[in-house]
């Protein structure tokens, strides 16, 4: 069973618990317990990690080739401005795909620009929780490529 | 069992036969019959369209209202400057998810702005044409919504 | 009596069926049966066209000079971005005006620049379907000039 | 009879006396007689104002609204740069259209941008003179709305 | 007792008429009145001026350095564009302190530039009328300073 | 004898019948006529299509790989916005030189940027309807490489 | 007595020790002395933090929200970058106000654009040590409100 | 001899009684005397006017047509975003000379745009209350022309 | 037989020495004496200079003028910026083509702008050598006229 | 006697034989004739030089400060380039003044940006030959000053 | 024996890990042991310290101040948009040398612009690890200034 | 003895003759026999060259390549626009070096953009004559490679 990394940026703790009319009423636990189920239905050994510290996400992610096969990435607000964790990924051997929950094209023009997905394999956003779940498969497909 | 619509826009009839070290060896044929395959396995009646004219899709997003509860869509180029694309898609009342094969913020400048995209419920990139059977799959979850 | 033409542009075909709370009710036909009446009263024969195909509506625009003294055109989206359409208008030797049915001056900012307003007489914006009546009155005036 | 205002803003009082060209040769006093008799016709009753001063004109906007149904105005110049023009158009409650003479579309790029546009009901801009009576015709509609 | 001039700028003489649901139901006339009562109670004198005119507020502006010992201005709309009101106050040796009654950063994008904060000692903006107030405690601290 | 293709874009058409000041008096019959001659004195046979449907010539750019061995293409205002051209020309493996009859480069700003030139072999501008005989010449020398 | 806390952001820790001639001799020590009692004279317990790291701040500004009425921050540099911090203070109930010592808008041009303050009730910026003075009053009012 | 009449714009009133290391210590009358006294040796009767009112200023332009056979202006602030002033000289057909006291060009970024100075005949700026004197000496040029 | 000169600017004395896989292996001689060589097929003497100097360049097409019917000029890098070689060109009332062996507009983004392409008849790009061979042509047909 | 320099820049040893519709009939040599003379009269030595090289330029800014009180340059196109000529001139301890024939500000976009400007006392536009005469008066009065 | 520190931004531990075509074989260890050697070598006693954290690295700034004499700082992506570590360097009064192994300049766009550059002594970039190297010679200049 | 060529780009022979707060009391002999001695010292024969005429210095870059196996380059005021020179040292095999003297980071906005950087090894700015020193050791690095 292929082990693989779920990785929330900042504010993504908060989740179901603030403005639930964009980001709707699921909680991060709630998200994460979906995703391990999902994945061990597919076959993918799933851990997750939460991090409002662009350096531990960054520590996080170079850590991650050595244990994982591939990583699910959420980068919240550094999608929009953070070379270093673009830079992380990078650097890292294995698959990254990058998810948002809400239709980033759609809000303030500064979410349109994403820094970190040019070095991710692909990019899926608007369907809520479900971007993990199609996320996780998307990743199955990719590792198993 | 839903119906659902699949819009490939212009140059993609030629899948598989082009530049396939960007696109890869499936043949349109072969992303639709995985795709229609794939709808059945999920509870999706797949029908499937392209075209290169951009009035042609606009006719066929107007008329997808009545016979269909959503509509996977590549715009291929006109993802980029097809305001009147974007304006069909806004006005038909079922959902429509945005896909690309490529990751189209890792290639020229022009393809990261996507001006169809904000009137989609998401938008799915970078996984050749797995694109499409991730699409199906959010497709499946927007209208069971 | 004048002979005059108005066209459609993409979408419109969809008036009072879609999203009434930015277009009203008032469908197309409401539109150009009004058109066509209020013509008759002022002296203008009217035609009507309506194309989601920006090579039909090109098509359409060259034809117009041998038939008809004037064009109304609501270019819909193309407003925006087609250069084609604007070097239609360019070609012909009649008059054209162009109208908008809401104020595309306080919507999303690509809609303020017109690509086609420079090689028009005259624009008119934000009356609902009485852009079209004004703007028949405008071509009336246009045309007697 | 419902009682409208015209704002003339800075420079028009030259109408008809400089870049005829450009302009024409109607005077402000040419314009504003066609405009009360039109007015007069379809049962508007048409007061003018004139002023090189955005102050002036400020404060006649924020007088129209106790006196007026609505306010047909050509800002001129202010068009370009008049916030507080803006602000002033937004703060009353009557109804506003902008005219202008010539196609603002087709001069330098600078005439392109309407600051006061977003915040009336409609532009009309073109048709010389026939902007005011088109105007006249479109307030009407407005007001009886 | 220091004395010290509040400036208002255009359209804020229609404040608590206009746009409530923005601005709130204060009166300019209540805003005065607070602000003279405060002032006494913090040492300072107060006196208000408001215009919707450019150039009348330049001329106060150089007219206050000699009868004050500070200014607080809130230029409205002028703050976007008005260089000369920006001249006026870095002509003139007493301090300036700008207040704004909405939060302008997010409004329009016009909005969060202001041409006039440069040459002020400091910015308040955001708190309705109690942006007054609090301008008024500090430009009692600037001037004891 | 190779066989090319020339594809005039939209409102190529009217060619010799509109705007002489800026395109002269040569019909796009004559031009074809000049170009199906010269091709054959160059060992060239010249087939000709023209089209204002970007649709209709996407189709003829994917057909034209099975049957012609270069193609002499004048997008006419796609040239500027046309990224779904762009790529059909991309998608072909056959060489695509770009003509304009004008100097693009001393007209309109927008004319200036061409997005189908970066996928053609070359561009040749200015020399009216000499630019396709030109375009034929360089177009042998680029088949015989 | 209602409970506040103030952040104080990057590089804010050598406050007094650092470039005096831009931010004065004040240390931060002495800022939360004053804003300690200014708070209890205006019916306030203030509490008072400072962190470097972005991660922390958005911690704090998440553990804000059941322990404080409101919070007073001075985001230092990542008000012009921060997107994190932004997303972090959206996501809290309880009102925010932005403070600078100095004035931003005399500065470098980067510091001229906030990104956090579109998610604050208001900014004050420009008084020295002042700033987070006014800001506690603003603060006050804003809780009372 | 020849009337001519010199425009000053916002703010020249205080000259030399304000931020002197810029703008030096000659007044205001120090400079209309030298320039009535200049005058007078070349042939040219000066008249002068100053004003901080946008709106007296067009008026003073209009005015001058029937008095005078040139004009000197300093826009003052009214340079960098006037574009009424701008109508306002393009619609007097007699010369007008754009003069300043300082080198606009090594000031703040936005003094380098003139939106005057395409209307004028000439611009002279730099060489403080002498610019007024060659700007006197250009203008008897333009005249005499 | 009507004499022609052609112009190369800096670093083309290096072609066929230098990148030549961008380049191609003909050296400058090489395609000087092609061209000699083609020119006296088609009634051209043709005359070749090189200069890495703009001022020589500027010289040489000043003298042109009295010496050549024709200019054929390959700016090399001056094309992007050399405002002088624009002027020099626009002030010698023979026809110039502008030649590049490349596709400039498939490089870096700095080399799809032409300073110089706007006053010249027309342009050629991409051709490599035969570019020359073209421009020749294009100038025996511009000549001839 | 004061000893001055003019330099003239590129392409300006053709005036008066090229485009004299927008430079006049005057030459180089008439210029230098009235300038000379102009200079004797106020008491200023005049020698010229022109030259199309920017190097040579260069050479002769440096030379300027041991020979002359003060220099008039017209840096033709090499105004909106140069940063090396503008080097030059900032490294040399006399004054310059930037003179142009034409009127820079209502010709092409790219006259608008002078990059020399700011490193000179000021600068005369528009006059002609008299630009000339107006900048040497300009210099005297600097020199004096 | 003058003391100092390298700063090692994020991802630079990963270096002779990743990416080699890149950035080479040598470890972050090798270059630390190499700088250790080289600095006692010319005088100077290395302390080394690296952090993917911002937070971290602001605080290794600060405490800089006190224990070394200057600083040599690869601020990896930070480079880019930490306005934080920006202010930090500029908050501490020991000179700072900012290194990158890779050219920046020929990489992507992003990477051209330094916001921390302005703030240090100087920058030195492409070198691979003797940008080290010769960082610390030049750090060794600087602090025996 | 490895021989190299350093080149000191247009206004470098004032060094220490001009600006010299900026630029420091070192002439260019200095520099140069310093230069000379340090070269001498690691092993490099220097040669230097210096001149204000691009052209000239284009001409000493292809020359280069033939007698040197490194050149150290300061391009002054070419580096923000000369595209010529860029060209030429990206003809030229040997390795190429760039240095400034100050640190053009932290001056005029025009200065961070360097297009000459890209075609570099590396670039080392800010360290006054050492720049220099530094560069050659850089250099000596480089080719020893």
């Amino acid at each position: 069973m292929a082990k693989v990394l779920i990785i929330h940026g900042p504010n993504l703790n908060l989740l179901g618990k603030r403005e639930r009319s964009v980001y709707g009423n699921t909680t991060l636990d709630g998200i994460n317990k979906m995703a391990v189920g999902h994945g061990s239905g597919i076959g993918l050994e799933v851990d997750v990690f939460q991090s409002n510290s662009e350096g531990d996400i960054i520590d996080t992610i170079h850590a991650a080739q050595d244990r994982y096969e591939g990583v699910l990435i959420n980068p919240g607000a550094f999608t929009h401005y953070s070379y270093a964790v673009r830079d992380a990924i990078a650097s890292v051997d294995i698959p990254f795909i990058e998810v948002h929950l809400s239709n980033i094209h759609n809000r303030e023009e500064f979410r349109k620009l994403s820094v970190t997905a040019p070095v991710c394999s692909g990019q899926i956003s608007g369907f809520g929780p479900d971007s993990y779940i199609l996320g996780l498969d998307a990743l199955k497909k990719v590792i198993s490529g």
